[in-house]
């Protein structure tokens, strides 16, 4: 793990790194150290890994429960290189949004694509951040992600049992019941009632999949893009609840 | 209206008072003066202005968020008098659910008589209320009622242009469908994903016909009295957001 630049603003350190070829962020509280909770949060799709989807999420996890928080760029985003493969498929996605079709089986193939990629570079991050002195190995560990992020987050939390409770959502995809299935951890899953992309009926089919014993939907009004501030704060204290607060010391 | 008994514990001092033949309870802080914010508890059915559900809920919102909450016995319980029609009616109810029967049309019967009197009563408190030092006129005034409290709730927050948000749920009462659209202030519902007697369709038929531009689900795994106790933390932070912070002194 290669640390290419830190900066501290109120209270908090971010450091910009790279692990290998995977470009990552790490925030940590600026007066802080020794072990602590961390957040997986995965970026949604066509963003990267210091979006303010991401960012608007890290710093109150930070800032109001000490945890380290994590983000990488996705393959094909970012800092990446450009990857062909990702690149073609969207461009395919991209015209037919513009035409206003639907989306095609391009888009299963491309979340194929980039969560082959994008599974195990998170467990190689989850591998080395666990070597900090500022995370520390055995900590509880949850993953944030909404959309594609929530597709990936589905993936990786079925598929890495560090992960110990999570709040996804705004996904719907079918062919993810059945890792939804192996997911038993505390959840909490957002559904947006005016998301025309993803649909009620498929977002909470893919909630009642989930084999957590503790799951809570919220659903409120409006598009895709429009999740209530409030849930911010609904999710720090979900992550509080579950992963366990810390002094931020 | 008459106060009698006062007691204080833990900086909570709670009143219990009577306006006219309504029993009633009055939590506020006990070192605080002046007016604030005001929230009222609707209770269950068959249960009272003092049970768990209610104490649960009054004592965080004042130690909290300083604000006065209010409960009054629905007609024919807790220190009403004997109510011959709804204890006729509950009679009949009782022996179809022992029986594993449905309800039948005695409980909407049941809820129509209950809510003839007590809609009235809620308004008359609201008033008798406004004149304490402790509360005062033109608050902010929020209401939280599940199941019998929720389905009063809804006919109360369309008909009391004083309450500004409300938390309800746990109800799916097709007739009231049109007092729901009638509703348009901040709603947190809650669905308990296992409750048997008020199964999900209808509950979210209820959720989708409230009228209100902010409105959240918060569907959650278990029965009807499995409310997660994370949801009385939620219901805080939502009274918190619409009602205002006071100082709590």
């Amino acid at each position: 793990m290669r640390v290419a630049s830190e900066t501290v603003a109120d209270g908090v350190r971010e450091q910009l790194f790279t692990i290998g070829e995977i470009p990552g962020a790490l925030w940590t509280p600026a007066a802080g150290s020794g072990p602590r909770p961390l957040v997986l949060i995965g970026h949604g799709g066509g963003q990267h890994r210091k979006e303010w989807g991401v960012v608007s999420r890290a710093i109150p996890y930070v800032v109001s429960c000490g945890f380290a928080v994590a983000s990488i760029d996705a393959p094909g985003t970012g800092d990446r290189p450009e990857h062909p493969e990702v690149k073609r498929l969207v461009a395919i996605i991209q015209g037919r949004e513009a035409a206003g079709e639907p989306v095609g089986p391009e888009w299963r193939e491309l979340c194929d694509v980039v969560a082959a990629q994008l599974i195990p570079d998170w467990q190689t991050t989850l591998d080395a951040l666990g070597k900090l002195d500022s995370v520390g190995e055995g900590q509880p560990v949850g993953y944030y992600g909404l959309s594609q992020g929530g597709e990936m987050g589905i993936r990786l939390v079925a598929a890495e049992p560090r992960i110990t409770a999570a709040v996804l959502g705004l996904i719907g995809s079918e062919w993810l019941i059945d890792d939804a299935a192996r997911i038993t951890v505390p959840v909490e899953f957002l559904l947006q009632l005016d998301d025309v992309g993803n649909p009620r009926d498929s977002v909470m089919k893919l909630f009642d999949a989930l084999g957590s014993t503790e799951k809570t939907l919220h659903a409120n009004v409006g598009g895709h893009f429009r999740v209530p501030s409030f849930e911010i704060d609904s999710s720090v204290r979900f992550f509080a609840r579950h992963l366990g607060r810390t002094d931020g010391s």
